[in-house]
């Protein structure tokens, strides 16, 4: 006999936790299908562990940076108690995610589900399998690494972020492939504990799609402080022996052939969704790359069917699956909200941190829009002199109106300090109202208020 | 023969100085008099100087608190060099401010400056009395440590901020007098070094005046941290011989009496605005405690004779002051301008970092606002555990509409955090709108979401 449920959700990460989590706040009741444990991805191999090691390893660049340290010569990181400490805080929050899917009265179904036809989902349990009603689907199954043509994960040289984060030692050397958010974490994390690192990528610069101007001022940091990033690499093929992995290929600047060879590479270029079998044949209409496609109410082409996150492509961001997942399972029980992505800020963990919101220079000139850009450089900030942060910026551009619509920064914090930002995109503050707002004295934010003010020629402490 | 400019500034700390940057933006004349160094209290022995020392010591903590660390034991700051780093710091951003007041035209004139009349400033300098005429006076010569009546700075035992930040050598015992800003900071990077320090504050609890909720968050945190803190204590003597000082008085809780000793004393508790002499008797109109009587256009009684910053009170915040200098000098200029302090962040740099912007609940109580508060903890964010820094919160209050009217919060990077929320505050932004706001995963920022969906018993990664 088939259960019957409210809501259904595949996939328990980010983005199907949150609906599970929302669905009893409306009243409904729902069942979530994990095969693995909830938290997804990010939690339990993405996000949340490479901000774990990045914190940890921090510390080991600090020390080295910071001339009046003594005594600070033979620190190390115990890379064993690192990756005990690892798994303590995945365990801690995925038993929180747990416990408040609980007390939702969520019903967790461990299996492999699939969606049978509208309003049915067959899952494998460990117990057998077991069939699902519900008037509505959400699904939620997330992305993978993607691999290359000739180079693909073996678990041991040739390794994706989940393996590399659980390295049974620190690799001598590593390559990486891919300047996007995961190839830069990972990289600065191995760069800190020792690793010769080179990150591969095969465009012009690092942070595919972000504003160029920005990312190359995060680039050129990042390069100042020892990371070795090689952009226009395209590689065509690897070698793979016991204990080493060569790559080759050709650099599209110079035509010139080039080799690089390493202890492991770790494959970070770009991701696949996790679309395979998850529907009946055909039921689905897949887009470009294996998305599932949608709505902006982010309704699939089946009535009362939803997909969200990942799977659907855009910016395959936690973040942003949360939001969509608010807005699917709002949908579900019989509101009508559409995604709203203007104001999607992004982040990369580097130190510093390159965050982003809304339009970059490119997009913006590309729409045709009249824009109006201020930059300020942290070489004028009182606070970033106090930490000795000089290498950063912050950008932010406004449309004929005055309008902010879009936001870049290079800034150790930048993660949080683009959220003033979102909101000012969200809510279509001028340059007037973010350049006069009151920034506390001296803070990194105070840059934000000087760059809204330099886009209008009035910043106060610097040349206009 | 009297010198002729469009606006005369007396006083070149952060309201003086962003006086005279601004009025050759408006098309202005204007001469700024000062006798130390621009910059005042906050650039040369303030909010600067601190900041770098609050940097510099944290490096200690971390170690000393990561346990994945190894080889750390002997770690130290070699003291000397950090006042050297110190120096080079505020001298750099000293001279920064002198040549933008030299590119904007602004004539600087080292001296002591007094208010004759209505538009006429005298001034002593090297070279002698000079008299200058102006359309408009912006007074601007800030505050200064109070004294004790029992205990009045020394430059030994008995010390102001500005003294303490140059100790010869790290004391080993330090008795700070008040649980503010300066108390808290400076108690921290000593506590850092490895000084025996004391806070003694006569109030119920550390940074008077605040949302005590979230007050007494911080002051758990800092008092786990080893940091001793002792509220309700009356001082009523001192004894002072060569390398001790005696603090003795009764604790206001229970009647008993105390007396603590140590080599130095820092005088934290409160200020005094530098009014004295600073015009002729009887022109300007002090209100309580000296401070400088203006109108919300920040006008004293003299038309055409403008007073800001810590000399009219209010926050005696260097960033308060600079508002402040904006309206003024935009008045002096012919605008119509009125100060809004309504969204007036502060911020202590302990660690965790203390922030706040708009009403405490004490505040909105008094008002008879129909309050609503959500309060989201850093236990529950990925972020924080990620980061090893779980002692913190996020207290967000609304008013009946919904509408954020203050926000409060404990956490690594809350003087950065604060300003969405002083955003939201400065346009009146809802609940819903920070709530459904994208905030980066993960980020401590999306504590602020989670606080503002718990007010409206919607939080989603936490029990409502």
């Amino acid at each position: 006999m088939d259960h019957k449920k409210d809501i259904a959700i595949i996939g328990g990460g980010p983005g199907g936790y949150l609906a599970a989590l929302r669905a009893p706040q409306l009243g409904r009741k729902a069942v979530l299908f994990e095969e693995d444990r909830v938290g997804g991805t990010c939690m339990n191999y993405g996000c949340i562990p490479t901000k774990y090691l990045l914190h940890q390893t921090k510390i080991l660049k600090e020390v080295r940076e910071t001339k009046t340290v003594v005594g600070g010569a033979g620190i190390g990181l115990d890379w064993a108690a690192v990756q005990t400490g690892r798994l303590a805080v995945v365990d801690r929050l995925v038993r929180g995610i747990e416990f408040l899917l609980e007390k939702g009265g969520v019903e967790i179904v461990k299996g492999r589900a699939r969606l049978e036809e509208a309003g049915r989902v067959a899952v494998e349990t460990p117990d057998g399998p077991k069939t699902y009603r519900a008037d509505a689907v959400i699904l939620a199954t997330g992305s993978r690494s993607a691999s290359l043509p000739f180079l693909a994960p073996n678990g041991a040289e040739v390794v994706t972020s989940t393996e590399a984060l659980a390295f049974p030692e620190v690799p001598k050397s590593l390559l990486v492939i891919g300047a996007g958010a995961i190839g830069l974490e990972m990289g600065s994390i191995f760069k800190r504990l020792g690793t010769d690192v080179t990150v591969l990528e095969i465009l012009p610069g690092i942070i595919p799609g972000s504003d160029r101007e920005t990312a190359a001022r995060l680039e050129r940091t990042l390069k100042k402080q020892g990371l070795r990033i090689l952009t226009q690499m395209s590689i065509a093929g690897a070698d793979v022996v016991p204990g080493k992995v060569t790559l080759k290929g050709t650099c599209l600047k110079n035509s010139v052939p080039f080799e690089y060879s390493a202890e492991r590479v770790l494959l970070a270029a770009g991701r696949r969704p996790n679309s395979e079998g998850l529907a009946a044949d055909g039921m689905l209409t897949l887009g470009r790359g294996g998305f599932v496609a949608v709505n902006d109410r982010l309704e699939t082409g089946i009535p009362g069917v939803y997909a969200i996150g990942d799977l659907i492509g855009g910016k395959l961001l936690a973040h942003k699956a949360y939001h969509d997942a608010i807005v699917a399972v709002e949908n579900a029980c019989g509101m009508n909200r559409t995604v709203d992505y203007r104001a999607l800020p992004i982040a990369v963990f580097t130190d510093p941190e390159f965050a982003s919101v809304g339009l970059t220079q490119e997009e913006a000139d590309g729409k045709g829009i009249k824009v109006r850009a201020g930059v300020f450089p942290l070489q004028a900030s009182g606070r970033a002199l106090t930490m000795d942060s000089l290498d950063g910026m912050v950008k932010v551009l406004a449309d004929g109106e005055d309008r902010i619509i879009g936001a870049h920064i290079v800034a150790p914090g930048a993660s949080e300090m683009i959220h003033e930002l979102a909101l000012a995109v969200s809510r279509g503050s001028t340059l007037g109202e973010i350049g006069g707002l009151i920034h506390i004295h001296p803070t990194l934010s105070e840059t934000i208020g000087e760059a809204a003010l330099k886009a209008r020629n009035e910043a106060l402490h610097l040349l206009n």
